[in-house]
């Protein structure tokens, strides 16, 4: 037969499809990550209705994702804008509608500078954030060439720690910079707690937000803020309530608006996070049930090659890896949700680019080539950047809309 | 100003972008994936001059980059056909005219044997491998009920392995069953000796590799084998020379053509496959110069926070990271190619998402927020797939063509 590649779709589904109205144990290549709307629908309101009561504002980080229709959800349940971290994430989120965007990194290079340019001119409400004062002249000689003033957060980082001013001095040298400096204003602070370090780090978290707030103090009783409404944001998904107290408990409402980011949380995790939020829970009974895990990888039973040993067509390709991914369910082929068969004492003992490996308890002999298994992950970002499509499912597992990420 | 998005193009680079014709140190978006067009010349002719030396087609493995404007290159210097892992793979490589596909994987679910009677009612001449009497059953069902024959390997395994028979007998009952079972066609074996272990590896290829032989012959004398050129596959990128000896020095060629898939050949790497790479010339040195590395990530210094330390833009999200990136030189941002920094002593000393942290040696004063940094890394496969575009470089850095990918 002759070739006929206008029969075939190639973008019909490189990985999953583009239809909805689909079951997941019947007619949905596999593997395919999803997200469970009911987890999904709590998540959104759990972190919006949080941040509301710490009166801050909610800036979901929109890296985990890269998922417009997620970004969608998370601004009609009130969030204020959404953090990304870099300029074409910026672009394309800006491009699904978000206005309002934070870039929770330093903007390099001319020609990511140029897309914010873009963005800037286009409408959107950018915020970026600088550490230096050479990248300040950086961004000030391009800002004003081009005649535009570029909203910045000063970072404050920890020594050891990732980027961000390392001292007061430097910050205040760096604000006063920015504050002359024409194409910039000085909108803000901006820092991240998840790099800081010491034996006590709910105690360190609580001091590195309190230097925030004092530099915040500084700068805007030295007038060098720029904007009616400044910002003070921290926070990714592990130690957000110690910020989210922080700042609440600083009485900054009035002047500095607090903006909290984590990202995560839209779909948790089955991990590091899920372990994050026990000691956020821990720290705060008053939160009663924390978030759910909403995003699973489905992946079928390709070979039982010996006794005590299945191979899943599932890789380091379609899943994060941080941790080995966790058997959460099994089922069997064209059968029905209710119909869930056994993964205990199930172990990944080793993945490949396309392949998990697992080791079955002994006397295991219900397992069938075929088989569809449901894996857990940790740290939702590694698996969502692996899709290009994810499928939101019901409690059926019926597909109800299938979205694309903008990675 | 109103939001405008219909100013941003969102598909016009979530990476990268889509024009060519302009230079990376200057008027790209980083950090950026590039492929340096001399070294993917040279390898695309070696490893096809090496197969042909040998006797054997070649079918590269093609999930390594699921970059359609590479198979087009494999194709026209000679291959085969174009190796893959899933069926989404498959479906997106025939839409770009690739015609002869060779799934190296079960396949495995309704959904996914339902793409592959797609491809073959298209034209595709598609070739699966099979492990189990189970996987053959639900298969011949799938495929006579569709009134359509699936060419079929039979997969040859070791103890311990991943997939595949483990041994001869189970190896026969298998392609029995295949021969005599409506809608499947024997046409060979697969192997993989990746997964072959031992204290002596090569030792171990070359019996895996007689084994696989043997097997051939034995399927063949008994009238198994339902086509008139049936092939006999498996190498992946790390000893495909022993592999290849085996099956030229077995005499094969009369009756089964053999069949090499390396796949990370192409762009080569600076990790694993470079230290393979050594093994191969060590073991074989009238191959005189091997591969030569032709991917890199291109990223920018966001930050140097601290004496001794550099942050740059180039996360987990943007490289391999099974081993961590090395960086191969330094450039300042709007210079020129051969304007070439040192990058001596600089040390990975931890990767984030968005973030890669250098340790820099001591006395290094001649680095700026801005310089533009070329990384190696390890393992192709693990790179090409966080990126939706691929930038093709000339050796001035210019930028020649940007391919899609189709992960």
């Amino acid at each position: 037969m002759a070739h006929d590649s206008a029969r075939i779709d190639s973008r019909g589904g490189h990985k999953g499809t583009l239809e909805s109205g689909r079951n997941l144990l019947a007619d949905v290549s596999l593997p395919a990550a999803i997200i469970k709307q009911s987890p999904l629908a709590h998540n959104l309101v759990w972190m919006q209705h949080f941040a509301e009561h710490h009166q801050a504002h909610l800036a979901p980080h929109g890296k985990t994702t890269m998922t417009p229709e997620l970004f969608r959800r998370q601004l009609e349940a009130g969030a204020w804008g959404i953090t990304l971290a870099t300029l074409p994430q910026c672009r394309a989120a800006f491009a699904e509608g978000v206005e309002r965007l934070l870039l929770a990194n330093q903007l390099v290079g001319r020609a990511n500078m140029a897309i914010a340019a873009d963005l800037i001119r286009a409408g959107a409400e950018l915020y970026v954030t600088v550490d230096s004062v050479e990248n300040a002249t950086q961004l000030g000689e391009f800002f004003s060439a081009a005649g535009l003033e570029l909203l910045t957060l000063v970072e404050i980082g920890v020594d050891g720690g990732r980027t961000g001013c390392r001292s007061d001095e430097d910050t205040l040298t760096l604000a006063r910079k920015i504050a002359k400096q024409p194409g910039l204003v000085l909108a803000g602070l901006e820092g991240y707690e998840g790099v800081v370090h010491g034996d006590d780090p709910i105690a360190g978290i609580r001091a590195y937000a309190q230097r925030m707030v004092a530099n915040a103090e500084a700068l805007a009783s030295e007038g060098l803020i720029g904007v009616e409404q400044p910002i003070i944001t921290a926070s990714g998904s592990a130690w957000y309530d110690l910020i989210a107290e922080e700042f609440r408990d600083a009485g900054l409402q009035g002047h500095f608006a607090p903006v909290l980011r984590p990202g995560c949380y839209v779909v948790h995790d089955h991990g590091i996070y899920r372990e994050a939020q026990q000691g956020v829970l821990s720290r705060r009974p008053d939160l009663h049930e924390g978030l759910r895990p909403a995003l699973e990888v489905y992946a079928q039973v390709q070979s039982l090659p010996e006794p005590g040993m299945a191979i899943v067509a599932l890789g380091k390709r379609d899943i994060g890896y941080d941790l080995p991914p966790e058997a959460l369910a099994r089922y069997r082929e064209g059968g029905s949700s209710d119909g869930v068969l056994g993964v205990d004492g199930w172990k990944v003992v080793k993945q490949m680019d396309q392949h998990t490996f697992i080791e079955l308890p002994t006397g295991e002999h219900d397992i069938q080539v075929g088989d569809i298994v449901a894996f857990g992950a940790s740290h939702p970002c590694m698996t969502f950047d692996k899709w290009r499509q994810i499928h939101l499912v019901d409690d059926q597992l019926q597909v109800v809309e299938s979205w694309e990420t903008r990675f």
